[in-house]
């Protein structure tokens, strides 16, 4: 699971070279920080209406785009979702025991 | 990283045996979908202040909340982040190589 | 000032008449009721956003985006405004004295 | 409908003079914009809620406080509802004829 959000944290990276016509997620930058902010408005919105309509496709499918514009804005600010992730693991005394393992094998 | 999520996940699991007086998150299913949503448009507020105001501690700590806020209403409605992932995963063409390794691992 | 508000509920009503492709309202009543709600939720942050700035002219302009969009919810619900002022009124106890002295007048 | 906003707005000039534990408004101004605005999409989010239930009182009675608290992030800022209402009248060339004649009478 966390292989993709890793993952992805290196596409928004990489958009970060591209320009704003080329990919959705460069063109957020080049709007900036405000109209990525107002994405994350919007889709936490979204997923209000998606959970109050009870329609388990669409919650996962907005809460996905809330998680997204999040990582967009994150990598906007320098950070990334190891420092969300670290922030909940922390807050919750997980072990991320497997994490540990895998980051001995390597 | 995902294991954090996937261990986080059984722990708002657990918590559906809780009273509501053991534990926030029990006390959070007690009070309804409503209000688990009502904390998912507050904390997306926060994450925005908190950018705003460019303080990292805060994006992190804000962000940290609402994502973990937004998996208490997929544990409430049956679903887990593993469905958010996956989600990410179709929609950016990901591979998640490493967590099929892990998988063919076990 | 209440006037404009009364005045502003008409014209919401009279969008009702129109078709989409004639109006931005008329627009906003065809897409329906998520896509107003939508617009609330990114109005209610583009609001935050103009006050984190400390910018006057946008504080003004983005809540009256947002009143705007809940006049629109209000009139595609059956409501109007004067039952959010009659609800305020009645919370705070205000005599709205003059609007009664307009009544009689009439 | 007007004066009770314009009633209202002087009532939260006052509460400027009270201290925070006298009351709730007082309490808002002293915990700061953060904390209004944290409000503001809490209570945007639950207007939202509101309309998705179809619940007529709960839509009045979320909207009013959403622009309740709108109208002490206002305050907070130098502002009142009289602009928002103006920018309201301009951006739909409202007359505003009623508004006009009070004024002249006074």
């Amino acid at each position: 699971m966390s292989d993709v959000l890793q993952q992805l944290a290196e596409v928004l990276e990489q958009r970060k070279l591209q320009s704003p016509d080329q990919s959705y997620v460069a063109g957020l930058y080049a709007k900036g920080l405000d109209h990525i902010l107002k994405k994350i408005g919007e889709e936490a919105t979204e997923t209000v209406i998606a959970a109050k309509d009870g329609d388990k496709d669409k919650i996962v499918y907005e809460t996905a785009d809330l998680w997204f514009h999040c990582m967009v804005m994150l990598a906007d600010q320098g950070l990334g979702p190891e420092h969300v992730i670290n922030e909940l693991q922390r807050r919750f005394g997980l072990s991320g025991i497997a994490e540990k393992a895998q980051r001995q094998s390597t």
